[in-house]
């Protein structure tokens, strides 16, 4: 946008030599320019002040609700350990991306999905993994693995962002307005490496095999955490009007079609099952939230469900055991995001949220060719391939170094007890 | 307020032919005030979206509150029923509503106030009511009866609406700033209506017929929740300044005095009862806050507290038993909410908050006649008329249909083992 | 800033004769800036009430923060005892601040000021202090020991005001931009006075005067408390920039250790350390964070994080029992912060956040002399009397009075069950 810029004397010589005092009239008007220019600086400053403070508090809103999620999801001798890896998360996540992220974009916000990352990829190990594994791979993957990731899809010189200012790749780029792919992916695949590496915590399957279920010691911190793990996407990413309705019905969608699914299957009606799926349709739809109709948005909740009823069906099956669900999640769903979106993207959105370049390619299904489907598959692969070289080698040297898993009397006796010096709850 | 409208052709008319360059020192004006109108329009939408991003934060730290106050209050057996329910109040509340109450207005306070009224009546018919019943009720409340009565009293096309553009009820209509009839009244007799139909829980009455309490499981969570419910409430609604004033002190005032109160008749300082004043002053300024003195919101949380005593001592006289007593707290403290206004409303605040219609009537109290205590009166039984003929059928029916009561058998085990596959807290 | 005023007469007369239609001609222009002025008043009542919206949102985020912190620190006998009490804070604290310290400041942040002044202090005092001395201490502290505090430091009639309007203090008075002294050292050494004066828990020091730590029942509510009170921290605070950056960074290299150190003293890697470390560092950079370098945030938190271990071992030696290391932490570190400031404070930012004084001393090793800390010198030990003289003779009349410590048969029982009426958790 053009900015104001009166000047008296280019005014002064339009109003010409009849004018009395051509120069003052001129000047006179220019000066209520500049108080009203002055103006506007101060009240943009406001503006965006209220929104970065906002934001901030966000960001606390959103590591307390996964801390309260980790919590309530593991079994009570575990509590204080999964919290304690929650908090430093936080805390080395801020220094961590501050000495070697920040250059690559603005802080609070990166900060905020940097440890989103690491949270999720926690929930995978949880209640079997050596704290020092924890600090290793917490800052591996907020210093440099999901850094890369989020410069490749969202920054101008991203070579497959939608923002890039030269060449698109496949003349679209990668929609992923907040992370289906760039957080949820990341997180959820560096987890399921973690996990597989690690191995089911015991007593997760019988000796012929069998699942059994390792209940979560508190569904009111399980709720307490999604709740605010809702709010604060939902706070953070609903500016635009439909973008509220939109991750609204995905996440109900998902929710009521997990809380029935479950149901068939299990029998109970079971509310930390719908936290799951409120959270999977949230996954799902980031990516593509601001771009798709509010139908779309419950067929993708709808999926979202699905994809996360079958991802824990063939984890038992291999008998991979992620005690948050987290790489089935935010590995599955996220994946399911990202097709999504290349899949029912429409055209108006399209060109609204990414002006400048008219003629880009949206949803295979709305007509708009397979190009941006193509961009997505390759984001898929490349956020496989690049986790898979990096946190895979990591945790496989973490192993072999027995650096990674806590011994069965750890285990056994919860490591609240062994090496956090008490239970989390003490009645 | 008029628009920015500088028509450059109008303005070189004035300056007139003796001005050396007329139409291009106008057009230099204009294109000024022009880039001075798109910076405005910029500037309506970060603000409008900074505080759209707040909004739909708070719907969520609502839902929040409601389910932390739900959990903390019922026994330790029926946690996950509870939270089950809030949960997808929110859920099935958010697609209902978008599919069937969308247009009365817009989405996102509409979805919230109407979960809000549902979420009153589950705490009324809590650890003793069967799944399905939760689901049907629930979803008539919200895609139905609420969005009724919210269109009757808050729709400028409401025929009982303070903004109704054309005649207005008793030349005033009704004032009820944020819901203490609409929202407050509508949960809490619904609640009435199911409490009542299904009867007390076990055990909730010995045999000699005295009252015994049966203790929430967690203080902590009814604290919680407190503050979840009063801090969203607080952010959406205290931007007139005085609405924060006034809603504190009538908070404040109702917390003191029910805990002094409870204190007198019962012998302890109890942290339930002081956070249920709390709320409880809260729902009586509801309707008023924007256009009452801060000394009459003190007079107006002093009463709500003995309304709310009041109304416990009657339940338990009557053998009617609300687990979070939501009748007594919602329907008692709502109604004199909306009574409170029609008497202490000033002439001043009425008309600034409701302006272009002069001369119109305020509070009883402050002189300014019986009108608006005519059109509140007419709210309150409006709305008791309105529930009575919609939510009392619907509990009866699912009552005659035995879909609303469960078995003795869930209800002495409590329902989170028998039908929600485990306890909420697992230690 | 000046204000816009165009006035037609002055600009017709500019226009002067030879313009053929000179009055109206300014007319036409002076109504366009009418308009203009019209929208920015609109504008900014909208930003204005959006942030106080969120401001009140974080008043109970805070102080939420701070029920659950308490909660969760203290013996699961007395929680519903100190969650009353920070529940009454709030509502006291409303009311006696609107009676009496309203005139000082604006409402709302004081009041969030003074609650958690309040707030400190009853953390101190826990777990074996009576509900009544609750009542007085809390009434006093939050309706005149603070707001006189309040008042000498900020406002700018203050004598030790970096924003008094006449003389400055050494010519610079104090920074203390969110209250490291105004605040924390407030609260802190009242509860020092509180739990001096109190004497030890019963049990925290056994017969040969070893300590014995009283594990707090909940390590989930602490870490719930301490990120609701971070974030409504940063939240509040972080509008400019580097704030947000500071505060990170101190916070977390505290936070981070306190957690190395605790590990090396006690052998665990504890989560409540940590959230008391995090606390630590945010009450250490609260006075300097907006005039600070993020290196210098680095130190501070460092620095805080030793102060806070090092009160926590002489407590120990001298057997005093503050059961959430409350003087400890906010009377400690909020000391070493005001230090902080007076010896890092940068000429460049002390210059923007308090302008209009060029030439005012800055931080001693930044090359500004000595005034700066001269003057918070005189801040700690004017806070130190002021406190030693109101809250120490205070605890010491109710200590006389009988009306400071509960009997020993309450303290073994716990208050929940001989004063509240039962526990707060029900299993």
């Amino acid at each position: 946008m053009s900015s104001l810029s009166c000047s008296a004397g280019q005014l002064a010589s339009l109003f010409g030599p009849n004018t009395t005092n051509a120069a003052a009239a001129a000047e006179y008007i220019c000066d209520q320019f500049s108080v009203v220019s002055d103006k506007f600086t101060d009240t943009s400053y406001a503006v965006d002040s209220t929104y970065l403070l906002f934001s901030a508090y966000l960001v606390f809103s959103m590591q307390l609700g996964f801390a309260m999620l980790c919590a309530g999801s593991v079994r009570a001798k575990n509590t204080m350990n999964i919290m304690l890896t929650n908090v430093l998360d936080a805390a080395a996540g801020g220094i961590f991306y501050y000495l070697f992220g920040f250059a690559f974009a603005s802080f609070l916000y990166q900060w905020a999905f940097a440890i989103a990352a690491a949270g999720i990829t926690s929930g995978s190990i949880a209640e079997r993994t050596q704290f020092v594994a924890y600090l290793i791979y917490s800052s591996f993957l907020t210093g440099f693995v999901y850094p890369v990731v989020s410069h490749w899809f969202w920054s101008p010189d991203g070579w497959a962002s939608a923002f890039n200012t030269g060449d698109l790749l496949f003349g679209s780029g990668v929609i992923d307005f907040a992370g289906s792919g760039v957080v949820h992916m990341v997180g959820g695949f560096a987890g399921l490496y973690g996990a597989l590496i690690e191995g089911p915590r015991i007593g997760r399957f019988d000796h012929r095999g069998r699942a059994v279920t390792l209940r979560g010691h508190s569904a009111s911190l399980v709720v307490l955490g999604t709740f605010l793990l809702c709010g604060s996407y939902y706070g953070q990413w609903s500016a635009v009007g439909r973008t509220a309705v939109t991750t609204t019905l995905a996440g109900c969608t998902a929710a009521l079609t997990t809380l029935f699914g479950k149901r068939l299957l299990s029998g109970h009606w079971n509310v930390t099952d719908v936290c799951n799926g409120l959270l999977g349709g949230f996954a799902a739809i980031t990516a593509g939230c601001s771009v798709v109709e509010p139908w779309a948005a419950i067929i993708c909740g709808f999926v979202a469900a699905l994809v996360l009823i079958g991802c824990n069906k063939l984890a038992e099956k291999v008998k991979f055991d992620d005690p948050l669900e987290a790489a089935q999640l935010h590995g599955g769903c996220g994946a399911w995001g990202v097709i999504f979106t290349a899949l029912f993207a429409t055209e108006k959105y399209v060109n609204e949220v990414y002006p400048g370049k008219p003629g880009r390619p949206y949803g295979l299904f709305m007509g708009g060719g397979g190009k941006l489907l193509a961009a997505h598959i390759i984001q898929i692969l490349v956020i496989i391939g690049w986790v898979s070289a990096t946190m895979g080698p990591l945790f496989f040297i973490l192993h072999k170094l027995k650096l990674l898993r806590i011994s069965e009397e750890d285990e056994l006796a919860g490591m609240d007890m062994t090496r956090h010096g008490g239970f989390a709850l003490c009645l």
